[in-house]
């Protein structure tokens, strides 16, 4: 477990404003903590034909149950990757989409999602299909199916009450995941400054390229110069696909993750977006900016500083379903929140009792 | 100009059925002569939102309109390609489908569709449109379109009187241009046999794998047993992506093509299909099959025959669209059939006054 010291204020004016796609309601600390749990790279509906494909769902079920129970968190976010779209012969994902999110809604627990690049992934025909043996299971698909957009897949997340998702700006498309979320006090509400700013971001990929944009960036700008003047509030951001900041302090692939970096696994090479316009200098240039959590690389669990003054740490979440590559232990990154105090970054691996590790 | 000599026999019972999705009207000859114009890669569409884009299909129209008035063909072949949808932002592409036969359709000549890999590709967003510029004409486009189905764009293209197009069996989805015609003597109706049976095939690519499949071999193995249970009437071939057997004769990259080979540009390597599923073998074990025509490689315009004893010819058309990389002189393959003689394979180019060499 490492601990990370990060001061916090609570002097300012809070300003919630529809413009920046914020959440409806709001959510509060419990007492002095904020717990937060990051599902990544689910993959639901991965091998959807295929015998495997339906099990490896239910395992990424058990390690949701496990990690929720053990945790009892204060929001779960789906950090991206939730399906893998490009296994779907169908017109309609959703289905995918709330098995996925089941496990959280069972437990009441409320949740934000952002996009990854296999959500909306065009269905990538396997040749083998074309032999003698034909499609499997034709007479139950649709033909000329076209998949589900981003757009679809967030208006169906947003339909269960406990979502905080958000539909973002049309400016913004064809990114769609792009909005804020302020965490409130024990007693307060949403007409009282926030102890803790959330951003999540569209990194886009399936159809169209892997990057934040510059109207994202621009945006983001806006949000965060209305929402926290002052960077004053202690603030998070979460996204999919690594940006290049990740690229420039990585560990070296293969070698053991040492302070002031924390994680545990380290076995792969970042996989950045295609561009990087500008995004992470911004952030780093926040001193309320403390950490931002990505997935996408199933192979990296780390979290390590930028070189900037402000010490903000670049996280991997950890690999979640057992859909996608790699057999790294299934696991979930827990945020911790302590008010007033500190933000303790825990790694938290359904594998610990060797259950999930297949 | 190539003379390939083939006899021809005319006994025999027509079995004009259906079920083979044959065309629904009858072709006939002129006289003693057929005569077909192959447009292949035509690209139209490409660079739809750029100021060249227009312009090259504006070219691509004076290059079928010059070879119409030469060559008065009695069909036309669009070989696939006919679009490059990847670059349209549009939910309906067939405005330029439309476009891109209108040469054809304002002489009231008849035609035959195949599809190409580019014709039902997905949108590829360049990723400029991610910078600060924004996305140009957003205004203009819709949001969340999913592009135009191979259903679809069949659907449009058969709706209009002189198409001969078919919209194959839906077992054989997700490939739709599949379908047999019959060529009758000028007199004769579609009640006798007749003097010439095309097969068209869909070659796959854009959204499933360049293939033809089991099932479309199994197919025209089924529909040319039926038609020409004999054997006795010749048989052309059309689709748009090479096979393995292609791969297999071709002369060297950048050789002169020499006898028994004809054609004038050889400058590419064969970009075949994925896989070889058996349909060439089929092909080239049956005496009526004469030629088979595909598109795809811009730089390769040459016709060998194949090394069995049926002397079956495998060609490449002429790039005609100036849509598609490539800056070879565009043009167009002729096939001139000689009613109980010959077919004459000429190669017709645009470009031999100059005029369209850019």
């Amino acid at each position: 477990m490492a601990a990370v010291g990060w001061l916090w204020c609570f002097i300012g004016v809070l300003l919630l404003n529809w413009r920046w796609g914020l959440s409806s309601s709001s959510l509060n600390f419990r007492g002095n903590t904020f717990t937060m749990a990051l599902f990544a790279d689910l993959h639901f509906g991965e091998a959807a034909s295929e015998e495997w494909g339906p099990l490896q769902d239910v395992k990424s079920q058990r390690v949701m149950s496990f990690v929720l129970d053990a945790e009892k968190p204060d929001l779960v976010i789906f950090l991206g990757d939730i399906l893998t779209a490009n296994n779907m012969v169908c017109h309609n994902a959703t289905n995918y989409w709330t098995q996925a999110i089941s496990a959280t809604l069972q437990r009441n627990i409320s949740w934000a999602s952002v996009f990854g690049n296999h959500d909306d992934m065009s269905f990538e025909w396997p040749v083998d299909w074309f032999g003698v043996a034909g499609i499997p299971g034709e007479d139950n698909i649709d033909h000329y199916f076209r998949g589900t957009t981003r757009a679809e897949l967030m208006a169906h997340d947003m339909s269960f009450g406990a979502s905080f998702s958000v539909k973002g700006s049309r400016s913004l498309w064809p990114s769609v995941s792009n909005y804020a979320m302020q965490i409130f006090s024990q007693n307060s509400t949403n007409l009282e400054e926030p102890l803790l700013i959330l951003y999540f971001l569209d990194s886009g990929g399936g159809s169209y390229p892997e990057l934040i944009s510059a109207r994202q960036i621009s945006w983001f700008h806006e949000v965060a110069s209305e929402l926290n003047p002052d960077q004053r509030v202690p603030e998070l951001a979460f996204w999919h696909i690594p940006t290049q900041g990740y690229v420039d302090i990585a560990p070296p692939p293969g070698s053991r993750i040492e302070s002031p970096c924390v994680g545990s696994i380290n076995l792969e090479t970042v996989a950045p977006q295609v561009v990087e316009l500008g995004f992470m200098e911004l952030l780093s240039e926040r001193r309320s900016m403390k950490a931002a959590f990505v997935g996408h690389n199933h192979g990296l669990d780390w979290c390590c500083p930028t070189k900037s003054a402000g010490m903000m740490y670049l996280c991997f979440a950890r690999h979640t379903g057992y859909g996608g590559y790699g057999t790294w232990t299934r696991g979930a990154r827990i945020i911790e929140q302590l008010n007033e105090l500190d933000i303790w970054d825990k790694i938290h691996s359904g594998g610990v009792n060797g259950v999930y590790n297949v």
